[in-house]
């Protein structure tokens, strides 16, 4: 089954790789105006989804994600209609030049052919995903959570009406249905016909990737983010950024786990912070020096582990760790960040310069929230994916990540002297 | 021990990413004059290596690549001396702008880390590789062919003196000396020291780490390449092309493997095909009607199989395939191309178009040779690898192909709003 899916993404991104952009917005506006005018039959095969997961006794905040309402049907069509306005990629010459032997050669941007995404019970990415993919000529293989497969049948169901209304194959945007999870090891071997994997969810999925994957995989999304309060941060202005990294958001993966806090800074930081991580309800998770400071304060605090220093809270936690020194919190970093943002609160030059080289992340701030690392923020227009590895493309991933190119070398009959 | 090495390898990363190019640069000059000053240790250790072979009784090609002399030596150091000259990448501002949030944005070139390379044993390519990894400020492992590992060690002991006289850490390029398999595969689990793994060598190799591997993989360096004669095509000029495609260096990559002719052009053709390839001691290798028009020629001619068509040759011999139009030419490039090189040779402009728009491979040459595709013919100044995957890089791989860049952003205490 799954091979079959994959050799008709692969003839389907021949086709789409040729698609003009015209047709391919068109298709792109159908997908919009279906969704808004076919919402009866998406919801009732949503009901049947939040059915079962009441049914199984999930959580709110999934039953949440799973929801769709004709509000948030309609917000999702004009999203796509945004993707409509983005500028195509494809086909433009990012250089060239006349070599020396006289060859005239150039780098033309392409799509890169089938892209498989595996994510979590979130119906819009399976929109989203599908846009961002025809915008750039590509074909997608889709599997969405298990929690959403009535949902997600109904959508591709429509998305395949509007490519089939724009004279373009259906078989451009497909899903995986069956929620046996073989399925996924199966499509991350699928190397003859995908070109590349974008998984989204939590660390075990990446690692499934990382380890099971024949194809390459863009990993991320996953941020242990920190912030460093040097021992010259201005204070009250620190506390802001502080408040915004962590609960304007708290369930994203730009939101700051870690505080690393210079001890020199210490005695009149932690005080404030207390208060004012109290006033946000937040719940601080601290190292033995910063709790002995804390516990008298007015947060909650208890102290952290190890293991929790690794991890994402995705909630109103905040870890606060004390560091002697920048080399320290630099340190610090390398072992415990996730590569994703990280960012330094300073009125030091010398400190923003050690900090921004000796970093190794996706993005690294200076007097600024860790909240920024977003395609949409960055001005990238839509976001794919977040990378935290190096290869490809690193941080928010716009439409040039769905995006390779092709060496194009044209002769007057000429050989290699 | 590879956890080791990999832990070792990282420290060292951070180190080479501070490290201005003068004293990269001063380190390379140091790798090439001690290659020069030392080469008697070197050939002493080579002979060994030599010795060995010679006792196993390797074929001449094989002993032919191990072999160095003080020549052989004098021109690696020289290339050395080159990536001297080229310009380093790291510290490049890509792009960068104001945001509308205020945060001033910038993305700056930066190393990638650590690169693991798994290579065939050429003793060159292990100087090659340490002197590009050191010039873009990444530490390497290095796994050579186990034919080599006297002549590997010789020279990694010289690249480490030099590192240590321009005061870097030796362990910014160290290699893996035991020549049991089982290092490939601990090496290939490294993902949480080593940022890229770059296999040289044959399609098991890529296939082994493909699999295996829990690190990004550059994948490429097999060249299944056609070139495809059109039926508008120039015979007397096309004939140079294929004889430069195919005999100019048959071992490599970018040597065609197979013609593809159109069904119009064949009958005159051919028949001067034969004679040139007869005199170019090129053995023919058709398919059934080709193989009809050409037993009666010049050349040496036998039946082609299935099998013979997906493979490299990496000698004189080329295949020859029929086809009816250039739908049935792009389409044996689909099935049967490594997504190398490949070239048409036409006078019609409408085919020029559909064969660059619909060919899908690293390089696309209209009426040159496929033996363009090279780093230093593609004027990178030099090249890593050749990648015939889609991501991070494709085709000739050159410096920035070693290199990632870091989102940067300065805020005057800026929050999300």
């Amino acid at each position: 089954m799954i091979n079959q899916i994959g050799k008709l993404a692969k003839q389907a991104s021949y086709q789409l790789a040729q698609c003009p952009t015209k047709i391919k917005n068109q298709a792109l506006i159908s997908i919009a105006d279906l969704l808004e005018q076919s919402f009866q039959s998406i919801l009732e095969a949503n009901q049947k989804d939040i059915a079962i997961a009441k049914n199984q006794g999930l959580s709110e905040a999934i039953l949440d994600r799973l929801l769709l309402t004709p509000e948030r049907l309609s917000s999702i069509a004009n999203d796509v209609r945004k993707v409509v306005t983005l500028t195509d990629p494809i086909g433009q010459i990012i250089d060239g030049s006349t070599l020396e032997s006289g060859l005239k050669l150039q780098r033309q941007r392409v799509p890169l052919g089938v892209i498989g995404v595996i994510y979590e019970a979130r119906p819009n990415v399976t929109i989203d995903i599908a846009a961002l993919c025809l915008k750039t000529g590509n074909a997608a293989i889709l599997r969405g959570g298990k929690e959403t497969v009535n949902t997600n049948a109904a959508i591709i169901s429509i998305i395949q009406q509007a490519l089939n209304q724009a004279g373009l194959p259906e078989s451009a945007i497909q899903s995986i249905d069956n929620p046996d999870r073989k399925y996924i090891t199966e499509l991350l071997k699928l190397d003859k016909y995908v070109d590349m994997i974008i998984p989204r969810g939590g660390a075990a999925l990446h690692q499934l990737c990382r380890e099971q994957s024949t194809i390459p995989v863009i990993t991320g999304g996953i941020g242990v983010c920190h912030i460093f309060v040097d021992e010259s941060a201005d204070i009250e202005k620190a506390l802001p950024i502080i408040v915004n990294a962590k609960t304007q958001r708290p369930s994203t993966c730009n939101t700051v786990e870690t505080l690393l806090v210079h001890q020199n800074i210490a005695p009149e930081f932690l005080v404030k912070l207390s208060q004012t991580m109290a006033d946000n309800q937040v719940n601080l998770h601290a190292d033995k020096k910063a709790y002995e400071r804390l516990k008298s304060g007015e947060a909650t605090v208890e102290l952290v582990s190890d293991e929790q220093l690794r991890q994402e809270w995705l909630s109103k936690d905040l870890n606060v760790v004390l560091v002697n020194s920048i080399d320290c919190a630099i340190k610090h970093i390398r072992e415990y960040g996730s590569g994703h943002s990280e960012s330094i609160l300073t009125r030091n030059l010398a400190k923003v310069e050690q900090f921004v080289n000796q970093v190794d992340a996706a993005a690294v701030y200076v007097n600024a929230s860790t909240r920024f690392t977003d395609g949409g923020q960055f001005g990238l227009g839509a976001e794919v994916a977040v990378s935290t590895q190096k290869l490809h493309a690193r941080g928010p991933m716009g439409l040039e990540a769905l995006t390779t190119y092709k060496w194009i070398g044209f002769g007057d009959d000429l050989i290699r002297e």
